[in-house]
């Protein structure tokens, strides 16, 4: 399968993840417990990994799966790093209000481009961070408020405090997913494997954090498990199985391509959505969710275009040029 | 002299002519007629050719003129596409209103781009492509209204024709760039003596456009000759010799460089000015404008970098990756 493919189809879901989203709220409002979305995924994923890893075991070779301690106490670390990660977004929504959480959230772009130079030793050429940072800057820009709208906190006037857990933040994001890259190209184990072991710790990690909730609020609504499917809908479903291709997919990428790609293409879903809300929403695009969009896709073709291609003469206006050309000539 | 140190010049004129232009009100509005500083300008510019031209006269070879009439009549033509863009101008501000002139006015960057490639057919690699988009991108985004201001009108909901004049008033713009370069590079006569053709049909122009302005107001105020210094201060005289010396700049750009970078020399000007707003002015910059000239800066590297710094690995990074590497090997 060719990675592009499978990142188009990961720019797809992602995309499609924020309408479902919205479309499972019932009058503006979750009617579930949002946190039973990402535990009921993990399951997804798990079951989703363990099957196709049962379906493989009989083959011949057999599938390679490194089952040593060694090897499988590293699988629970990016489960460990998300949870730091939670509890550093809490505390950074202290200091800044969600939509500059939001406008921080960008930054992970330039911190995964970071660490994975620094931590993977893969070289980025200047063109290419260039590319990195335009991306975080057009994400940015379509973010910014324009006119008009309700909230106008300016994004320079929260406490220092704000913005070192906002950087803090981007950098264990990114920490992650760099983290998760090395897992999965560590060894030539099959991924199926390497999933299970990543899917397993998951699932136990997010009903750890279902059942911290439960104690936070002293049982109120009953133990998690009693209200696991309070308000699903058919919405609610899709949402999960949504979420759960999308971990698969990006599982995929980061031991066949790398964390670049993983971040290009859910900063493509932007652009979709845009393109999509026009159609299913009364949705009318601002000035600067276009600039944003024209600089992310400008991103796309100067990190993945070939140096021969950015450097060629353009060809259309070539063509134009040429019929001009032969005009004067006659 | 390097076109680079030109460039750089040209791109502080620029910007302390928005600086010295404001300073140049009086509580907040002109106490002269605006009209009568690009006539001074041009005959400021005219003076400054003429002595130059002079001083070289006497030299051993003498300086290259063409005084045939073949090509003396093309120099009114640029003085000419003014006088057509100022009135289009003027029919573009019929149909929409200010802010969104200016922000359309960024299109000039990519009609250059395109009449330079197109009439004057030099060749711009896709990167270079990218960088003039980019570049009208940034200054875009730059000018983006932010949350708050005042005036709060789309930039979607102007009627078509308004649209339509932009654009004809960014190509009409840009044609009389790309006709200038061509006349200052047809042949190799002296740059002073082109400069005095073409400042003298500019004052002309100029002159005659002073005098169109008495005949509508029906000589309220008297011929412009009679009131053409009133109200001049000090700084009124600094803003008429700084845009004529940016107009000589400019023609030396023509002849030595190229239209593409006089774009760039006057582009750069906006995050010069916002640096010099910080220090003169109590200016908060939005994060629109931090993010437009983050997007400047990178076209600015992508159009003029050789292709092989671009494509070299980033070294700040690779000096800390050597450094890490060199710490684990002790």
């Amino acid at each position: 399968m060719q990675w592009y493919l499978v990142a188009s189809l990961l720019t797809i879901l992602t995309s499609s993840q924020g309408i479902l989203t919205t479309l499972s709220k019932t009058n503006g409002r979750y009617r579930y417990d949002y946190a039973t979305v990402p535990f009921l995924a993990e399951v997804f994923k798990l079951l989703v990994s363990s099957f196709l890893l049962w379906k493989e075991i009989p083959k011949s070779p057999p599938p390679k799966m490194t089952t040593d301690w060694k090897s499988v106490r590293l699988f629970p670390i990016p489960s460990i790093i998300y949870l730091i990660h939670n509890n550093v977004q809490f505390a950074t929504l202290v200091y800044v209000d969600a939509s500059t959480y939001q406008i921080m959230g960008n930054l992970k772009i330039v911190t995964t481009g970071i660490l994975f130079r620094l931590f993977l030793r893969r070289k980025l050429s200047n063109l290419q961070w260039m590319a990195i940072v335009l991306l975080a800057v057009g994400t940015t820009m379509s973010q910014v408020k324009g006119c008009g709208e309700a909230s106008c906190d300016s994004l320079f006037s929260s406490p220092i405090q704000g913005y070192m857990f906002g950087i803090l933040s981007a950098c264990l994001s990114a920490l992650a997913g760099i983290y998760t890259e090395f897992l999965m190209k560590k060894n030539d184990d099959t991924l199926y494997w390497q999933n299970v072991q990543l899917y397993t710790f998951g699932a136990i990690f997010n009903m750890a954090r279902l059942l911290l909730d439960d104690f936070r609020n002293e049982f109120e609504k009953g133990p998690w498990w009693q209200r696991l499917f309070n308000g699903y809908s058919f919405t609610t479903w899709l949402v999960v199985l949504n979420l759960g291709s999308t971990g698969l997919l990006v599982s995929w990428l980061m031991k066949y391509a790398d964390n670049i790609v993983k971040v290009y293409s859910t900063s493509m879903a932007m652009p979709l959505t845009t393109v999509l809300s026009l159609f299913l929403f009364d949705f009318r695009p601002t000035l600067q969710l276009f600039l944003g969009i024209v600089v992310c896709m400008m991103s796309l073709q100067m990190y993945f275009a070939p140096p021969k291609q950015i450097h060629h003469d353009n060809f259309f206006l070539s063509g134009v040029q040429h019929s001009l050309s032969r005009r004067e000539n006659i």
